[in-house]
Order: structure tokens, then C-alpha cells, then sequence
């Protein structure tokens, strides 16, 4: 695709790679308030010991995140996101971004299940949220506030922010997927700041980053699909994607 | 050694073997408030896979904890301990342990080092507090409080009352140390609730379960000795208790 698109009456051009992901890949642009997101038709799993092509992930998961920043944003949840600029292509809000994942869980599933001992998909009350430190070195250890404080990692007042923004998001969600028949599970959030050091929502909403059960039949409609190598992980991300735009018509 | 002694005038009689711990075996006695407690010359680390016996660890650690109980007695620190009755063997209220343990770390040692690539013996600011769930089938593993809350291992008020409690023990222990010229790096404690359901502090209270350095050798004085396979463990555990013995008098 063309290198250069049009956005708020300026000229975007993409420059260099600034990051490669596993799941995409992050250009700079002549703006320097303005990163290019590219989707890639990719998936990793164990902290990327697992690696494989995946023909659509990145069109699906980049139109799903779209939908769900532009829901955040009517809203009045602040994000990174700008405008999409093509089918697997966004721009979005250069940030500095925070080193603390922030996960959220309603029902038991995935690490907190093996980890506790837990009861596979049990409710939980009060709502679970996590915290990891952002470290491939160090298999994103988790984290409680008083090790983030002492290793000064982020302030007390990041945290609470943190914990209010995320838990926002999840009244949002839970009730947007409630209403396409679908449980969210969980989901990890990544923030940044802007130039002027507010925390603002980043990286992307899609199956990849949260657990999402399609509440009739309890199928997995997220990347478990992957991790589990049972089946076609796109037919629940294309599941997904067009149960969001039925409701957005 | 007998199996009857008197205590606030009453016969206590040692009766059945409750739990045989890794450092200590638990009994029973006549009175159902009242536990036989017997320190052993055992130690084992990497919970339990590495096991010796240490003569006179049992004596040392007992004599200590006895010090160390008694010491927060006096600054109105409420505690298990009822009585030492012999040079091994004490007295303790029983307590429905709560299945919460609680670290504080002063300095930076052990596993916060290795998990979060943290410079050793760095000082902690603020002081870490951390949770773990008592279960050797999972490995004790580390909590924060929402996953302890939703889990039901404890209310949001005991978690509150485990910090305070711990915070304070924190400060009475480091400032007896400071005074033997011991900084007190990190230590765990564990909690039980007495009949009336209040918290109170349990277990032992002896280099089994804290790490102390001297100040001015930079010497591990604790189990650390026994865990990195560098030489006599009671010799430290000597050390520790004659120092506080001198201070007693
Ligand atoms: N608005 C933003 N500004 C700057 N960086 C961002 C923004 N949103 C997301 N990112 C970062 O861009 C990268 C997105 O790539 P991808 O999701 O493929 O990363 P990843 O392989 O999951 O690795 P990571 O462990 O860094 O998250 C992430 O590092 C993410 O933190
Ligand atoms: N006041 C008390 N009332 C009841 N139980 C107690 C009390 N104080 C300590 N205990 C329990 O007695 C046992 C002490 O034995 P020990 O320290 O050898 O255990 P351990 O091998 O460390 O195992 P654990 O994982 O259970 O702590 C522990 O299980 C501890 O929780
Ligand atoms: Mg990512
Ligand atoms: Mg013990």
C-alpha cells in the first residue's frame, strides 16, 4: 500500500520501523505525535517460543480493535487510536508507553486457573486485576504495588489511574459483548503517556489480548484457539468481528 | 523430657502429634487452647526438596523466637507465645492459621532479586509487602489482593490488618536489630485467628525465616548460609542469639 495518507488535513508518511512485534509492526512517521500501525497475519504463543503464519488475523483483529476504540472513545475512554488507513492499517497516538500490563478478570481462565487451582470459567467476585511488568528478559513477572513502588516502576497515583481506567473499560466491554452474546473473560491493557505525562489507553483491543466465550455454546472465540491448537483460530475472530457490526448498523 | 508440665497453674499434658512441620512438630495437649510446640535440629529448603539434619538448629531457633516473641510482648505486639518449657520446646495459644503468608522486605534478597532483576541488597522504598497462599500442592504461589479476595482466602479488612501487623513487627524488629548491629533484610510471618476470630501472630520467629546481615561484615546470619550450601548454619544462628542475650541483660 501507498506510504503516505492523508489525516486532519496533513500529509502522513510513514518512515521507519521502529518496533516489530510479534503481532505488529510499529513505524515512525513525519509527525512526530503520529506512529503507523501495521497488523500483521501473525499469532506467537508462549511468550513467543510458538510462532506461526495466520492468513486474516491481522484484517480481523485490526477491525475489531477499531470498532472497540471507536465504542471507548463515544464513551469518553481516551486512546491512542486516530483513524484507520487501510484494511490492516492504522495511525495512532505516538505514546511512551508504561511497563505494566494491566490485566483484568472476570471469570477464572488461563494462568489463574493452573496457577490457584481455580475453577475453570468461576465467576469472580470482586473483579481480579493484575499487574505485569513489561520485560521479555523476565517473562513479564507479576507483580504486586509495593514491588512496582520500591522498583519505581510507576507512582501510586499511575496504579489508581490504572485501576480505574481499566476497570472502566471492563464495564464497557463486558456490556458491549453482553449484548452480542458473548462473556469477556479477560484482558490485558497497555497505556502510555502523552507529551504531557497524561496515561492514555494504547496497543490494541482483539482476541489476541483478551478470553471472549460465546455464552450459548461456550466456545472459545479468542487466541486459546491458537494456544490450544484446536481448530481455525479465525473463525472466532470473524465470528466475533461480525456479531460488532451487526450491532454497529 | 516429660510430657506433663505446669503452666498458669494448670497441668498441661502433651498429647497427639497435630502436624509434623519441616522445622517443628505441632501437638496437642489437654487444654484445646493450649499447643505443644517442638523446634527441631532439621532444615530443608526449596520447599522440602533439600533436607539435613543440623544439631542444635532446634535449641537455637527456639531460644531466639522466644527473645523475639517476648520482645514484641513488651511493645504490645500480640502473639501466639505462652511459655518456653524446655531448652526445644514451647507453648503456644492455638490458633486457626490463616492460609496467608506474609513477607516484608526491607532490602532487596532472594527471589525479589532473581524474578525482577533487582540489584541485591538494594533498600526498598517504600517497604515490600507481599502475600503468598500456603499451599505446598501449588507451590505457595504469590497473590495480590484481589485474586485473594475473589479467591476467598481472606477479607479485604485482614488484609488491612496483616499489613499494619506486619508493618509494625517491621519496625520493633529492625530498630532490636539495628541496636545488634543486624539489618533486617526481609522475614515472613504467618497469622492465626483464636476463638474470638482475631488475628494474632503465630509461628516462629528465628533466622528460619528472615534474613539478617551483620553490619559491618556484610555476613548472611540466617538460613541463607544453609540454602547456598556455604558452611555451618548455626554459626550465625549462635551469633544472632548471643547478641540478643547480651542486649537482654
Ligand atoms: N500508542 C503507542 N505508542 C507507542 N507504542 C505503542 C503504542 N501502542 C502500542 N505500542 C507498542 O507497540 C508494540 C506493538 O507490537 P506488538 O503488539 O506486536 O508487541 P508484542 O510483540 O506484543 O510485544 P510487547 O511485549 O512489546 O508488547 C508493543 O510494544 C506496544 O507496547
Ligand atoms: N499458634 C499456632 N496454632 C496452630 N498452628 C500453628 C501455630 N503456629 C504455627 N502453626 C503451624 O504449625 C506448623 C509449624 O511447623 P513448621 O514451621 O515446621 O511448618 P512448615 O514445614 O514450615 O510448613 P508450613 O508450610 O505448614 O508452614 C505450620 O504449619 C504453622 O502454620
Ligand atoms: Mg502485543
Ligand atoms: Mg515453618
Amino acid at each position: 500500500m501507498s506510504s503516505t495518507v492523508e489525516y486532519d488535513n496533513q500529509v502522513v508518511t510513514r518512515g521507519d520501523l521502529k518496533y516489530q512485534g510479534k503481532a505488529k509492526q510499529v513505524y515512525l512517521t513525519n509527525n512526530s505525535e503520529i506512529l503507523w500501525v501495521h497488523y500483521m497475519d501473525q499469532a506467537t504463543a508462549l511468550n513467543g517460543k510458538v510462532h506461526e503464519d495466520i492468513p486474516e488475523k491481522g484484517r480481523l483483529n485490526s477491525a475489531i480493535s477499531h470498532i472497540l476504540f471507536q465504542y471507548l472513545t463515544r464513551h469518553g475512554i481516551e486512546n491512542h487510536y486516530l483513524t484507520a488507513i487501510s484494511e490492516t492499517d492504522e495511525l495512532d497516538l505516538a505514546l511512551d508507553i508504561i511497563p505494566i500490563e494491566v490485566v483484568t478478570r472476570n471469570y477464572a481462565s488461563g494462568h489463574f486457573v493452573s496457577k490457584f487451582d481455580a475453577t475453570s470459567m468461576q465467576k469472580l467476585n470482586p473483579i481480579v486485576q493484575e499487574f505485569y511488568y513489561k520485560s521479555d528478559a523476565l517473562d513479564d513477572p507479576f507483580m504486586n504495588d509495593s514491588q512496582i513502588l520500591a522498583l519505581g516502576y510507576a507512582t501510586e497515583i499511575e496504579l489508581e489511574k490504572l485501576r480505574n481506567y481499566a476497570q472502566k473499560v471492563n464495564q464497557l466491554l463486558k456490556s458491549l459483548f453482553d449484548e452480542i452474546k458473548i462473556n469477556l473473560i479477560d484482558f490485558k491493557l497497555e497505556f502510555g503517556k502523552n507529551a504531557l505525562g497524561e496515561l492514555i489507553l494504547a496497543d490494541e483491543l482483539s482476541p489476541d489480548n483478551m478470553r471472549l466465550v460465546d455464552q450459548k455454546t461456550g466456545k472459545s472465540l479468542d487466541k486459546d484457539v491458537f494456544r490450544q491448537h484446536s481448530g481455525d483460530v479465525t473463525i472466532g475472530y470473524r465470528d466475533v468481528l461480525s456479531r460488532l457490526e451487526n450491532l454497529e448498523k
